[in-house]
């Protein structure tokens, strides 16, 4: 199975997270937190690489029966977006599927909460 | 499967913070993100919850390794580290087990970078 959601933008890096900032706060979800992934590995390995940001998405209703369900789905949490620069300059955003990141844990409340979360990204991510 | 690694601290939950990230550094984790769940949950939906907090920790060269190996896996990083308060007071620290998150994901090399993580992050927990 993939395990994320994910369409290719032709805007620029800039515009490509406040797109997908808006479309994933169109379903709920805010942004928790945010993760540059190119200036990080540049700071400590001196390595270089295309913009790479990880957005840190919560849906807070959800994230609370999630919670209440699975004590330790904090493991898990927040559904994590990349926002992605490519070689040819167009911007690849990829939401993670829940259901399968949370695919090793055997309870069906949660797995109920992660489909109906599963169902709001993927449409964030459509809807860009 | 169990998907994490625990273990139960009876110190303050300040002391329980600042015990795991010395402990993640020992093992070469940064923290890059810090979600306090309680006060989150508290302001967006008013409920009341014990302390919970989520670290979302990082070791850069396996990191590198991970992204080099499977360009999507930002999806799944940092991996977190959940801090608990428990009713009798004590505290339970959890760090997620990068091999159950990451099961979905068919790709060999990613998945002995995700053994490697998983030992240090169990040694993380082992040595508090």
């Amino acid at each position: 199975m993939s395990y994320y959601f994910s369409k290719t933008l032709n805007v620029n890096f800039e515009n490509a997270i406040n797109k997908v900032t808006e479309s994933l706060k169109n379903e709920g979800f805010g942004i928790l937190t945010e993760i540059d992934m190119k200036a990080t590995l540049k700071k400590k390995l001196d390595v270089d690489m295309l913009n790479y940001t990880i957005l840190g998405a919560c849906n807070p209703p959800f994230a609370y029966k999630a919670v209440l369900a699975e004590n330790m789905i904090g493991t898990m949490l927040p559904c994590n977006v990349v926002v992605q620069e490519q070689k040819d300059g167009s911007i690849i955003v990829a939401a993670v599927d829940p259901v399968a990141s949370m695919m090793a844990i055997k309870n069906e409340t949660l797995g109920e909460v992660a489909n109906e979360v599963r169902m709001k990204l993927k449409k964030a991510i459509d809807n860009l």
